[in-house]
């Protein structure tokens, strides 16, 4: 028996209707002889509703909690999509995260998958079953409910087939990976496949179809994630391992995420000790920072700048706090309107100046950078939101995408 | 550490605000000394909301699935109302059935508490934290999510009260237990106590402010219930042992019911085989029937009648399906226009003549019933629901209510 996971996004499950509608696309798949497995997110909004609830209740509101209540929305598309298949006269079963042995480790809301006891899954496709399982959330070994953060529903996919050993199909609102975001440029290029590293790249660079921790998986085990339209009427792209038809790109795509928080903290007195200190601080509370930066200053003192995601601005504001009463001299200052523009391409590796023709095209654009980093495949760039549209025109045409 | 189990009903915590009211209650009794441990309801309607989605998919959802489909809307209100104790600086901590180690037996969707492993909301409490548990639900021996049927919550409370051997009060939108439903009869008066024999006949006639199996796990373990608006403002009613204070009422309570379905089936051929066969087959989709009446016929023939829940519609539809296969002659009918009224008091085992007084005040007011069964402390009568306000009105005033 040949097997395949799917995974249908929120907008994929949006409504009962739509629901019955993915409900048809796998009785297509099943028909075909196949062994299905389907992970499905919560249906459209459901999340951002259920986090507006517990805003309403604490500007901060316990994780742990927030984690119990969010995971109830892929319960509800497990629950009505397994209903939907039994309606058609297929044979299927939901399972939450902790009955499909998703267990993870981490911190609340930012959980890792640590393993899958794929037993109970594989026993009910034995059974001819269709397997409906929730993505985006696991238990942790303290028996808590746990969630993989956003996007968490494509890691439970990819770590499902990976256990599996079968290939991923992800069906989504977008029919493929694009070069750029085609709502950024209209102009944009769909690829017919992408390299798992490139795809982390432009992943964790803010293309919001994949998530990096997803590619990562499937790029470990070898499992091939194909990405189409929820319909299937278009022909998607495939993420798989680099290979010859790839390798006349230099750039394979741009990436523009607004997912940025840039947090500056000046006069910190010069001692590594005090730099030690804070990014220790940060990291103990979990949050994942980015690009750094620091200045010297005259007299002794130092200015630091990082940046980090949007969502950790109330625990930055808490470390803020804790800092402030061990380095008393500091202060913090918070800027939101961040744009962080990537070019990324395997092809990189072998050819430089990249970098240098960005430069060039910022200068002559009259856009100015904050920061820059870069990797053995992307370059990263920090701008003011302001610049955003430009630069993306620019480089987009400027490097023929 | 005194300990004290409270439950807040559906409407009790229908919006975010009411949920933070709620919170503060809680802390009130926290404050006093006590351990608390809460069970909590689905917010407002969202069971009703839940149950109509799956309707949109199939008109008979798969029970197991409904089940995975509810449980979710229990785990948002113990999410929310968590965050909402840490709020005000009170630890908590939210479990599901499952983790509150609820376990049950019997059939999806009418599950029955088969033990709770009270180590974890032990431990907890330990810590000093609130208890914060799902009412309604738990999980079967399969690892499957279950749910109690409608009420469910409060047998989960005194469940876990019955456990933890302490008072169990139940916070809802009433302000105790009235003798008639207020909303049927204004006139009603309000019980300072009831025992809990009368209350398990008016809760399983229905009275709706309580549950027959919430009250019979209270009488078993001698567990007092306390019946109270949310708001705690008023002095409610106490469910427990028959004490001297009772013994001088012969007529307790006046219940209503239209939770009726009466099912008729007529030329049933005329053997205990056939008559056994119908029964047996109904048992088998763990639908439980009410008043059965039988009459013969000349013929060789006899129809048979019996009342059941409107909520088993679906069900009844499969069994005549099934039985029409068998038993070729019969034809079914359905009647939904039927109420049930009943009289309720511990003091009609010592005196008799209630029957005759109400086959008495039925007459005078031209009120025909169809069925009549007795228990030794009730009388129930099936009328149909368009006498149902004459009736109560007639009972209430003829009875002294």
């Amino acid at each position: 028996m040949a097997l395949i996971v799917q995974k249908y996004g929120g907008s994929s499950v949006g409504t009962t209707d739509k629901i019955r509608a993915v409900a048809k696309r796998i009785v297509e798949r099943k028909e075909k002889g196949d062994g299905v497995v389907v992970v499905v997110s919560a249906m459209g909004k459901t999340t951002d509703q259920l986090i507006g609830m517990a805003k309403e209740i604490s500007q901060n509101p316990n994780k742990r909690e927030l984690d119990m209540l969010m995971s109830t929305g892929e319960q509800i598309s497990i629950a009505l999509l397994s209903m939907a298949l039994q309606e058609l006269g297929y044979p299927s079963i939901s399972l939450t995260g902790f009955q499909a042995g998703i267990t993870t480790e981490g911190a609340h809301t930012k959980n890792r998958i640590k393993d899958i006891n794929i037993e109970n899954v594989k026993k009910h496709l034995e059974d001819g079953k269709v397997v409906i399982v929730a993505g985006f959330q696991g238990i942790n070994e303290d028996g808590d409910i746990t969630t993989l953060g956003r996007g968490g529903s494509d890691t439970s996919a990819v770590a499902l087939a990976a256990k599996l050993n079968c290939t991923c199909e992800i069906y989504t609102d977008v029919d493929g990976i694009y070069n750029v975001d085609p709502r950024m440029y209209p102009n944009a290029k769909k690829l017919d496949s992408i390299s798992y590293e490139e795809m982390m790249e432009m992943a964790s660079l803010g293309a919001g179809v994949m998530e990096a921790r997803a590619v990562e998986i499937a790029c470990k085990y070898n499992i091939p994630i194909y990405v189409a339209l929820n319909n299937g009427e278009k022909l998607g792209t495939y993420i798989k391992e680099y290979d010859e038809t790839m390798e006349d790109r230099i750039i394979t795509g741009l990436t523009a995420s607004d997912d940025v928080l840039m947090v500056t903290i000046n006069n910190v007195p010069y001692k590594a000790k005090n730099i030690a200190t804070i990014f220790d601080r940060i990291a103990k509370h979990n949050v994942n920072i980015d690009m750094i930066s620091q200045t010297a200053s005259l007299d002794g003192y130092v200015n630091v700048s990082f940046t980090t995601s949007k969502e950790d601005m109330y625990t930055i504001d808490e470390i803020t706090k804790e800092l402030k009463k061990e380095i008393r001299t500091i202060e913090v200052y918070k800027e939101e309107n961040i744009t962080k523009i990537s070019v990324v391409g395997i092809g990189m590796m072998k050819q430089s100046g990249v970098a240098a023709k960005v430069f060039c095209i910022f200068s002559n654009n009259d856009i100015e950078f904050k920061q820059v980093t870069t990797s053995e495949i992307s370059i990263s760039y920090t701008i003011d939101s302001k610049d955003k549209q430009k630069a993306v025109a620019a480089l987009a045409k400027e490097l023929n995408l």
